[in-house]
């Protein structure tokens, strides 16, 4: 198979690159990392040594440890790649030790609160750029990454006003490494953009699937037997990682409501609808849906195959 | 690549299979019947004549014609694949002029609604089994049908309780040969369990696209451009046919309404989880969730495949 992400860098762009928590996407990146030529060294650094013994089995770093401190002592980039609200206590641990100069990034999909909450404990000398890749799958841990999670997929980074920009541009050089595209923009748009592109949808799936696990009348048996009708494509993001949401909505509550009341307010309306036989408003609402699949299909963002590609239909004619 | 519905019947089942609707789903029937040898003979009845046109391009079945009394004329099996809205119109159109014993049934996402069409406009000696696949694309058209579509999932066949046994098994054993597995109950309780499947996951995500789609502080490019989210995957089932879908929705009023009052008041308890900082409840909920898809899955309703299996990942290690 040819290699997704392209050659390797000539020079790599860090000396040595420190992830903290071994995930999907620490373990990602430590793949792309290594495969790409982007970091010298590689140090992977988890609180839970089961996911060190894991990292190692997979040959995923140079070093693997669970002492945060120890770990990110030479590194020139240090990663958070850990539940948001893990971030102030790690940053707390771990700011005092970050090298002259270091680079300190996340990959959190809260923007503001996380500055918030990693900020207070940075000595002047470290360049804290915020990130979130938008990327990223239903499965969790070291063994669920790739290389290639990241291609073709934007990557936000949220630095502040008076952020060192040779410390950007290494930062966006890196995510470009990867294969995705970067985009900059402030904490609090990020956090608007996401609330509707990601958490909603989110928190829409998890409540489908816990309302129909719940019914009386309908067997789960059924809704399991039945569910190709629909309801199977909603199973797939309420299977994310229980804690990393809940997180994301502790951290994103004002903009993760506003979007909640709109999209009740506008359910309320179909719902209407519905009850008065109002086909015209249903007719409607279903037709000028479709154009911004066309668009996501169209920017490379999802496949144009029928059913995501879950089948390759026989050729019949 | 091998044939998915294996080798051909020894016999076929009919002499003769009109499709009235040559859609996503009658355009698939057609296909399978022929791919499976199924039917001696099918003729393709549709009341736009584009879509004539295009089945004879294709060569999907031995007549294609716009007139369905004289279509159905000979036929010994008669499947209406047409929104449900459209049925009782095409039901008072044909009935008088369907064949002594001759098999009427649907492909109808609604089952008591379509039951209620049909029936007063058919004759004694036809026997109208009514019949669900639960299958399909967000793709809509002859060219979007592809005989695979009905293998290893579910038909459900609603029979009266006066129905003839002989035919209910004829029926069965014409899904079966397409690759469906068979299930029987009655047409209420169908309609609340694809209430809950299929409707009601529509309907929200058809919402939640247009609640996107109306947002003033985000752009709908940016909607687009991070919509790896989460979002995109609502888009899909967002882009089915709207004419279907409004049918669906008027035809199925109380079940949907019941089932989205239930979903509604699950919502508000997320909500208020929310707002109060209760991350607990947000835990429970988004954990007891994963069990339904390892249901799915199991059942071989869905992929394992990270993403629907949209990307291959690269094999790293």
């Amino acid at each position: 198979m040819p290699d997704q992400l392209g050659t390797p860098l000539a020079t790599p762009l860090f000396d040595h690159v420190a992830l903290i928590g071994l995930g999907l996407i620490g373990s990602s990146l430590a793949r792309g990392i290594r495969r790409k030529g982007i970091a010298q060294t590689i140090t992977a650094i988890d609180s839970d040594t089961a996911v060190i013994e894991r990292v190692k089995a997979l040959g995923l770093a140079d070093l693997a440890t669970t002492d945060a401190v120890a770990g990110i002592a030479k590194a020139d980039l240090v990663i958070l790649c850990v539940p948001v609200g893990a971030c102030n206590v790690v940053a707390e641990m771990i700011g005092s030790h970050l090298s002259q100069g270091a680079i300190l990034s996340d990959v959190g999909s809260v923007k503001a609160a996380v500055v918030q909450a990693v900020s207070p404990h940075l000595p002047d000398h470290v360049h804290f750029i915020p990130a979130h890749p938008v990327a990223g799958t239903e499965y969790s841990g070291p063994d669920a990454g790739f290389s290639s999670l990241f291609k073709n997929r934007w990557c936000i980074l949220t630095p502040p006003d008076d952020a060192d920009s040779e410390a950007v541009n290494r930062l966006s050089l890196f995510w470009e490494a990867l294969g995705a595209n970067v985009e900059l923009m402030s904490p609090q748009h990020h956090d608007l953009v996401l609330a509707v592109t990601s958490h909603l949808p989110h928190l829409i799936a998890y409540n489908i699937v816990g309302t129909a696990a719940d019914l009386e009348t309908v067997t789960q048996s059924e809704v399991i037997k039945f569910s190709a009708g629909g309801f199977r494509d909603f199973t797939r993001i309420a299977a994310s990682d229980p804690t990393m949401w809940r997180d994301v909505f502790l951290n994103n509550r004002e903009a993760v409501l506003e979007m909640l009341g709109r999209f009740t307010e506008d359910l309320a309306l179909l719902q209407r609808a519905i009850r008065w036989g109002d086909g015209d408003t249903l007719f409607d609402t279903f037709t000028r849906t479709r154009a911004i699949r066309r668009g996501i299909i169209d920017l490379g963002q999802e496949t144009a195959a029928p059913d995501f590609g879950r089948r390759t239909p026989e050729q019949d004619q």
